[in-house]
């Protein structure tokens, strides 16, 4: 009974890590579609969005299982309630890949993001894509130090955003309001995802130290 | 013992509706602030998100109490997990309501809002509102009729953030690209502010007849 339990426990942080895997792949299939204005990799980022949609309840129904069965006690039961928190989380990273994956597919064969800035768009996703990375990673090892680093990631996409932000602002913009708008849910999809990635971190470190993120953040955040 | 518990629930229960009431005093302000440019709203509403956070705090902490000290089971137990999963939605709803007082501050003392779609953000505003007051009505009631007329209201929103963005891409439109921008993520934040209401909706309904919330919606959704 009691090996049992532990096997359900794994069982349940192996889920919340593939459903981060996954969040991973949709991210990187729906940015190549939205840079490309390849209708395969968007349908491809969809059906993957859909797959951590059933992964999600399958995580909540087995940590209400667990929950009900085992009532377990200290620091197992915030594990599980933390799983419960999680799945929120990396459940909106897949939806939000998502809704990159669909705004390709409204526009195809048209392109969503005019030349100038693809590599800018490539780029974010690629930080999106690292974030997600380094989540699974933290998911994995519960290391506070990894999931703090998760912050200098997300600053860096941050940073990106602001560039993908000003290049829509700049007097030059030649490629009207529709691109404009598009791109400007574009770098917001992209913001949230790093940011939910950067809950999943703080809330592990959270799990690991019982210490609330600020402690084991970087010094750089003011 | 037991009467304590009960009252403890009662409590929890009671958390998540006064969060949902500040919910709405946040949109409520924020919305005034962004139509109206007015910084000392802008700044009432981020003090009522600041509330909302700390009592998400508390919110979280109870929860994990009664399920360590009570190790509640069956429709109980759902009821303490799914509070810790409402109280992830409206603390969002907290945070969307800030990202619009912030960009009135931001702004001020210019206006975020062109005249002409001033109407039109303040509908959006006073339609949001109207779903905060309906969710919060839900979390007293438990009532699954009232969780399915959620959707409705929901509807109603995205018609309403679907004009602001044709005002936006017509041709007509002569506010420029910053105030495009600007529409765009309030859009996007009013939208979110409603899609986490319904699913406040939905939890509360899956909670009281263990059914998806599917079964209950009204059918025009298609």
């Amino acid at each position: 009974m009691r090996s049992d339990y532990h096997a359900n426990l794994r069982q349940l942080a192996e889920l919340l890590h593939a459903m981060c895997e996954q969040d991973r792949t949709a991210i990187s299939a729906a940015t190549y579609a939205v840079v490309n204005a390849d209708i395969e990799q968007a349908e491809a980022a969809l059906d993957v969005v859909g797959r951590v949609e059933e992964m999600a309840q399958q995580t909540e129904q087995e940590a209400l299982r667990l929950l009900a069965l085992q009532a377990p006690v200290a620091s197992e039961l915030r594990r599980v309630v933390t799983a419960i928190q999680l799945t929120g989380h990396l459940q909106r990273m897949g939806a939000l890949a998502g809704h990159i994956a669909t705004s390709a597919r409204r526009r195809h064969p048209q392109h969503v993001v005019p030349e100038p800035v693809r590599p800018l768009v490539e780029r974010l996703g690629s930080t999106a894509c690292a974030i997600a990375t380094s989540a699974a990673a933290v998911l994995e090892t519960g290391d506070p130090y990894d999931a703090a680093g998760l912050d200098a990631q997300d600053d860096a996409l941050d940073h990106l955003h602001e560039q993908l932000l000003a290049a829509v602002l700049d007097h030059d913009w030649a490629h009207g309001i529709t691109a404009a708008v598009d791109l400007t849910l574009l770098g917001r999809y992209y913001e949230r995802f790093a940011d939910n990635a950067v809950e999943v971190g703080r809330r592990t470190i959270f799990l690991t130290t019982g210490e609330t993120a600020d402690n084991w953040a970087p010094d750089d955040d003011g």
